[in-house]
């Protein structure tokens, strides 16, 4: 396990793996890890939805040279979910997935493991220290809570970028993208018996990149900040085409990779019960949690596992920034 | 019609049919609607929900002859949803409906008419005139539709308290009690071509009725204001057990009466579509507003026709205090 620490007097960080379907916000929560030594980035796994399964780990691969990491094993995993239903996103992320940037191909393969069988095996490896970090559909968590039902209690923590509470949906008017695009696996996930931070469109759609972060990360004129400037560019033109209107991005996966390493303060974060609805309805992929209890502070529920990250301090997308446009010498060398 | 006006330069107010389960709420409503000479309430239709059928119709009796409005119709309707469930809600009404207080027993009796065929006549009477205001689930209406597919022509408008777009639920996390009553009757009425105007938790939650407004009613002395004080003091009793843990309660049906004749300024009220959950899962019952649009300024969407309130202005909660509280020798004379 890794020594490596955010300060001294911390505990060393878990080792982590994240299961991600590499589009431009996927690769900003990957350069914010990686960008950060104290974080132990054990694997990567990847899963359709912003892209193909197999494009997600091109693309990851394409990332982690970029920061200089290409000893990370990036492993392939489900490529559709269980009904064989794919809904990829390129008029969102472009048809690469990276905006089209021209990111160099990468030299090094994916493992040959499959993405949820690198989840268990990791898993029970480092028994009760793992955290898994998902911003993806949870079609490979699901698959690998019926590799090993033990799971649940091998894994510290899992961090979930994915649902939308009071805030409408973005695929539907309630649904996510992540978790519409396998409800059953969302659901398998939300229920097994584990420590879950949601971090949901509440707060995501919160946190804003913007024009001004576009011109720092062109003003930085590092290799990962430039790169990040290009994606972004993208970014930032479907959103103000397709949501805001305006040149502002929302930060749904830099966020959740924020959330999971201890970056971001919670302001109201309760503790509920929280299932996803999978019927055929016009509430199919909404995640349902038990928010009742907010004019009561949110009392204690027995059997509660999923901590809801309703609103933050605030501030992450500054701090994202900041990180993309830290110089280069201080690059963590494996 | 009645000739009545709010002001002198204003249209005469449409006629008007409230539906109803009469519970504590459903008075207060009634009782803000009785004490404005202006409205023209033609009748009173009753439904299962807060209580059984015909006790909301006794109750409604009851309540228009404290008014003083013993000659306005009143008709029972549906005593259950079309699978033949019915949950009552003793537990925030009281076993009576009305609090146990003790409000004597009316000499009239319902009209013999149901109440989908006594709106549908009445529709008829009035073609493109009637205003329909529903604050119990949405049977009545439904079977009105069924009864006459030409309802939404007839019928100029109809404001439902009901739903939660943005808030939990009230009855599950995700629904509110009279659309969880009879989703597919709510569907239906949602999707009829008409003018709807939904009134949801996320506003009548946020008008509060607090023990000060009970002090006015009480201080006020009269036999409205007396009564209104003796229910709303139960109705207290129930939100500072089971909701606010303080004596706070919320104005669900009143809300809905005063935006229906135009009381209240509405400050986010967009135009959206709306549809009803009615499936099995945990989503039941759930109101699902598209509100995508909300970050820019929600664009016209082509056939949208239901206007949901999101925000007000605030203050009804006063306002329905100062109407009961009013000297009783303004009261409307048939």
């Amino acid at each position: 396990m890794s020594t490596a620490t955010h300060q001294e007097d911390e505990e060393p960080m878990a080792p982590l793996i994240v299961d991600c379907d590499t589009g431009i916000d996927d690769a900003l929560a990957l350069l914010y890890l990686l960008r950060d030594p104290a974080v132990d980035l054990r694997a990567v796994t990847t899963v359709f939805g912003n892209v193909d399964a197999a494009t997600a780990a091109d693309n990851t691969l394409r990332v982690l040279e970029l920061a200089g990491r290409a000893d990370i094993p990036v492993a392939v995993g489900a490529r559709s979910n269980w009904r064989g239903t794919v809904d990829l996103a390129p008029h969102v992320h472009g048809a690469d997935g990276l905006g089209d940037v021209g990111l160099p191909a990468p030299s090094a393969t994916p493992v040959a493991e499959p993405a949820a069988e690198l989840i268990v095996r990791t898993a029970r490896e480092n028994p009760g220290n793992l955290h898994l970090l998902a911003v993806g559909p949870l079609t490979n968590l699901a698959t690998a809570l019926l590799l090993e039902p033990e799971l649940p209690r091998l894994v510290s923590h899992v961090t979930i970028m994915g649902g939308a509470v009071h805030h409408p949906g973005n695929v539907t008017p309630v649904a996510e993208a992540n978790i519409h695009n396998d409800p059953e696996a969302a659901d398998i996930v939300l229920r097994a018996g584990w420590d879950v931070t949601l971090v949901p469109l509440d707060v995501t759609m919160a946190e804003a990149l913007t024009e001004s972060a576009q011109r720092r990360l062109v003003d930085a004129g590092t290799a990962i900040s430039s790169f990040a400037a290009r994606i972004l560019d993208h970014y930032l033109g479907f959103y103000e085409r397709d949501v805001f209107g305006v040149r502002r991005a929302a930060c749904h996966d830099p966020l959740a990779a924020g959330i999971a390493v201890g970056d971001v303060a919670l302001e109201t974060a309760p503790v509920v019960d929280v299932v996803v609805e999978t019927g055929e309805g016009p509430a199919r992929g909404a995640t349902i949690a038990d928010t009742r209890g907010q004019y009561r502070g949110y009392p204690a529920r027995e059997g509660a596992h999923v901590r809801v990250v309703l609103r933050t301090a605030g501030g992450f997308a500054d701090r994202l920034v900041d990180r993309l446009c830290a110089p280069e010498a201080a690059e963590h060398v494996a």
